[in-house]
């Protein structure tokens, strides 16, 4: 378990920044092809991807866009903020053994509606920009610390 | 495994929509706090989630994402189809047992860019309305006709 403690609307400051790293592994591609039904197989399927464009197996462009999510939640502002919405460009495939980097960025903040407009930007291990975009989340006016849930254990049967 | 069979861009117009469906499940939950690292309590702890404003665990607004991409790639355009982009408001919390339904209509084509918009609003059992936004994706130019990959098995121990 980790203990997660927010950024509350108040001290959240224009031009704070976070990041959130991932590495894609095979178990991701079949964890996210069997949560959202998407089996397509550029992104399961070894031997299809192969003779792709991409020449293997590539991330479905959403899970890129669960890794903004889980920064938003776990680190900037962290919990207790309410997600409100999401602009997001992909701009290049994402392979295993790619390590992503989200980057947030607080660019605004709206004292009438209490969100503020965070940039999420998502580069590779070479600073390759594989999507941008940017969020608008209403932080916690309070202090939140919580305990992230432990997770029951995950088995994929090959 | 399922046939999928794409729209090619010439065949795609204006007006044509497509749904597809999901209901959330406990295993979601765990499945999509795996891959994305998200292990909020919101999501996957009962107790906690019980005392919190939903008074139960509700899905990580970017799963109803991850439908939106599953559409997209599964029907309509289908395969072959480039994802470029995605704007998404986050609505309503989707909790166990909602049946998620996202529809898909094309509202615009593009020549010189060969995207198509296609609005992306994605409504509960209730006609409630969880997500709404749009998407830019590139259909394939061809007829692409794919068979959709087998999962192995995935199980969760608790």
């Amino acid at each position: 378990m980790t203990t997660l403690v927010n950024v509350p609307y108040d001290k959240l400051k224009v031009g704070d920044t976070a990041t959130y790293e991932r590495t894609l592994t095979e178990r991701d591609l079949i964890l996210f092809a069997t949560v959202s039904g998407d089996h397509n197989p550029i992104h399961v399927d070894e031997t299809f991807a192969s003779s792709s464009q991409f020449g293997e197996r590539i991330a479905h462009g959403m899970w890129t866009g669960s890794l903004i999510s889980a920064a938003l939640a776990m680190v900037m502002p962290g919990p207790g903020g309410v997600y409100r919405s999401q602009e997001l460009k992909f701009l290049l495939p994402v392979k295993i053994n790619d390590t992503i980097t989200v980057r947030l960025e607080v660019i605004e903040k709206s004292e009438r509606t209490k969100c503020a407009i965070i940039s999420t930007n998502v580069v590779n291990q070479n600073g390759k920009f594989v999507a941008k975009g940017k969020a608008c989340v209403m932080p916690a006016t309070d202090s939140v610390t919580i305990e992230t849930a432990a997770l029951p254990e995950v088995t994929i049967t090959h």
